[in-house]
């Protein structure tokens, strides 16, 4: 797996050096300033690097990517500033959100243009297909609020179905990653059956990384993620685990959920009561199937690509991604 | 001028009738609510008027610049949604705004939504040169965003030049006005010439119409326009004539413009000491001659286009929003 970690190292470089001289224009000040702030604050760079492992893998030059996948990596930004605005968030990768830091119409303001500054990156990607390009970014960007707008009504409501959950985490998580992977194979020149076998391995691995971010937060591994451990439990995120739970939970073990739904459960006992639901109605061991239903699916849509080292690496970022030895 | 006024209806009942239909989706329930709540709100049409009277203008079919037009009129709507949260503004053409109706968040991402759904009808340009449309269009939409970052900067502030108001007015009103004329121009196939008369006309228009605006607050023609006479002297908003006044004036009427940039000009009594203020400075005079002078350019941009009935519509358009003869 050597060319894979050679090859994920210099991409990640590649982007983050491009991503800090994006911002150059100084005025106005409180907005090029809080743009800056967001986009070198680092992350994982897993939308841009799924671009750029995608547009290799159909045969593509990556460097053709980068435009586009940092694109992409802005507009993920975008939606991190406002979701932060809504969430009330405070802090973000160990620092204040841009709405704690400046204030709220800041923030409003600095996402806004960090969606005119990804379509101008964009817009500089070299090839002869830009309109597909970016008809896709757009619909990126509108499943994106979709999500969003779906994840705030959950918020409010006492019943959602495992079904209705994995439709909004398909759009405010997948969303990205489908067209991260679709854009990276269009610009790489993929052919329309190669081009659908992206669309969807984006959208299988958009589903698996969710729920198993969901999963991290009832088990051990979360100091790893920096987030304090059982935080979806006591700010009453709905998950996986507690969509399931509920789906399958008895009156008594409904009631001791509702605490998770009503954002009351806040002592140590309180939690262990709800993890012991989730034990008893085998939420985890659901969780785990279903990120294991979704790599497989993901995997699957990998094996119609054309075998390369392109496509290698590519199943070696999304094993890399769901924690997986690669 | 009746082909004038017929091409005005025409234009203007296409464009309320497509709008209506844009936002055919249910799902997320609140957002594409409020999504067809904004769109159907009405508003004169001012941009993509101004988009199709351009396309006419150079020769081309209006028709195949409806969708352009829709798009600059659907990110305009996305600008007041998000304005109208950072103002705090509760109502909006004699409605509650978004943000009141339902709640800042949703507000937050109706106005991301609509950036999406404007592109998307953008992308349904037929036109050659759809990446140049594209191109314009993101133009405006991080000019509009750095527009109206300055305009809040400048409320925080009590020593705003003139100049620096001109700069921000050409990209907070000056932005979308002038992208509209110029895309109009593209679909309608300008050549680069032609191109460059209607991105300035845009820009000169903008100029015109803004000032006319802050002019429109110190006159008797108020009532015409539905919003409270003197509303900009009692909420501080940064004017040409208060700018102006307060280059020209002495240190005690400074010390009365003070008031308005305090938004402590309440009464009666404070606002007609500010209004005499104005007054001797000169600065409605000032207004008014700024609005003939960027009038003025902008017929001249007008007169390097070919001589057409296209171009003379386009400039009665110009003269029916700056409310002259037409």
């Amino acid at each position: 797996m050597k060319t894979f970690d050679h090859a994920i190292e210099r991409y990640r470089s590649e982007i983050n050096n491009r991503i800090s001289s994006i911002l150059t224009k100084r005025e106005p000040v409180s907005m090029y300033e809080a743009g800056r702030y967001v986009l070198d604050a680092g992350g994982k760079r897993i939308r841009p690097l799924l671009t750029l492992f995608s547009c290799d893998a159909v045969g593509g030059k990556w460097r053709n990517a980068l435009p586009a996948a940092l694109a992409i990596e802005i507009l993920h930004n975008f939606t991190l500033v406002h979701d932060d605005i809504m969430d009330a968030s405070d802090s973000r990768r160990g620092r204040a959100t841009v709405h704690k830091k400046w204030n709220e119409n800041i923030a409003i303001l600095v996402g806004d243009a960090l969606i005119a500054v990804a379509y101008h990156s964009l817009l500089e990607s070299t090839s002869g297909r830009l309109e597909e390009i970016t008809s896709l970014f757009t619909d990126g960007l509108l499943e994106v609020c979709e999500g969003q707008t779906l994840d705030m009504e959950f918020e409010q409501m006492y019943d959602v179905k495992v079904d209705h959950y994995l439709n909004m985490i398909e759009k405010k998580t997948g969303a990205l990653l489908r067209i991260a992977a679709a854009i990276g194979g269009v610009i790489g020149n993929a052919n329309a059956k190669q081009l659908k076998a992206l669309h969807e391995f984006g959208t299988f691995l958009g589903l698996a990384f969710q729920i198993q971010d969901d999963l991290l937060d009832v088990t051990a591994e979360l100091i790893k993620l920096g987030k304090p451990v059982h935080n979806d439990i006591k700010t009453g995120k709905r998950t996986f685990l507690l969509l399931y739970a509920n789906e399958q939970a008895s009156k008594s073990q409904k009631l001791i959920l509702q605490h998770v739904f009503n954002r009351t459960a806040g002592s140590t006992r309180e939690i262990n009561a709800v993890l012991d639901v989730y034990t008893q109605t085998k939420a985890p061991d659901a969780a785990r199937d279903a990120v294991a239903h979704y790599t497989s699916m993901a995997e699957k849509c990998l094996d119609r690509l054309p075998k390369t080292e392109g496509r290698d690496n590519l199943r070696s970022f999304a094993n890399m991604l769901l924690g997986r030895d690669y």
